[in-house]
């Protein structure tokens, strides 16, 4: 069943110190992340696996060290490659070129010409890895591991912190751990 | 498995035409969606069941009648509330009202007037239907359901057969039903 874990996914504020995930469970959380689908295949992501203490602290800190980073024994960030979405770039025709699976990748890459707002692409990439970082969180729960997405952060820190290249822009931090605390009652409203 | 759902959704071009969804197949699709995280638990959407003949035929010209809409016996569209997530509305109080929990929602309040930008807030919103979309993705695959979200749309189109309200924008058309067509080969970059 899939609704158990969307019901047991919450944002963990408290996680136990010490415990990260082992390795394959980071590993599945990548994998869940990587089949996410994306606007015309692009998969604008980069998913970036954190446990050394000194990067952690240092993304703690770019995230106002709130609970849920300030105790967090991993975090996966999720970036979004702003820079390779130009149209003209090596990054989008190879996309296009793989989405395509052998036949003509000029329609698709017309139609993205088309769609391209140099203005807002870095939020619609972000806006883009939450398919992502939907099927991390997801994949988390059904570990029994808590997580906590973050979007709020200083993010001139968080690019230090990261080392980010000037193209990409860090979309979504996602702590990830064995959770400290029990599962609130969930507050959603009622009505769709 | 969470990880079987995740690798059996694809996007399908092609639904078994008049095989819609049960009514108990769409309340789980439904169900999934509303249980996403939000950034600020704003929860900014709405999720808008389209079975109907002629609103299906409206929505699949909106679409630009491209395969996988033309032929889906069912639609959810995601739709952002975007005038409703202005800082001092009705819907934004309710909101941290209620993710407050009974403790003091000014903070959080403050977090998110230091936030809101009216220029970007529309494209902001639809990403965050991400979150909810893609629940809604992994569990039509998960009850055996192909399905197809579709981001190219007319989108003046869309919002007169959906008759939104002004500050409501279509964010994803998610097309649903059995799928006609076998899963092709996964087309993924390989480094993350």
């Amino acid at each position: 069943m899939l609704l158990p874990a969307i019901q047991a996914r919450f944002a963990c504020r408290d996680f136990v110190p010490g415990q990260a995930p082992s390795p394959q469970q980071l590993a599945e959380l990548i994998e869940a992340g990587r089949l996410a689908p994306s606007a015309f295949g692009l998969e604008p992501w980069r998913l970036v696996v954190v446990t050394g203490p000194g990067d952690r602290t240092a993304i703690a800190r770019a995230c106002f060290d709130q609970p849920a980073a300030r105790t967090a024994p991993a975090f996966i960030v999720v970036v979004a490659l702003v820079e390779a979405l130009e149209p003209g770039s090596d990054y989008v025709r190879e996309r296009f070129q793989a989405e395509a699976r052998g036949g003509d990748p000029a329609p698709i890459h017309a139609a993205y010409r088309a769609f391209h707002r140099p203005a807002d692409i870095a939020i619609w990439a972000c806006g883009q890895c939450n398919f992502a970082a939907e099927n991390i969180l997801l994949q988390a729960a059904h570990l029994g591991l808590g997580s906590c997405p973050i979007g709020g952060f200083d993010e001139a820190a968080l690019r230090a912190a990261m080392e980010s290249p000037a193209g990409e822009v860090p979309a979504l931090v996602i702590a990830v751990g064995q959770c400290a605390e029990a599962q609130p009652a969930r507050v959603r409203k009622l009505t769709y």
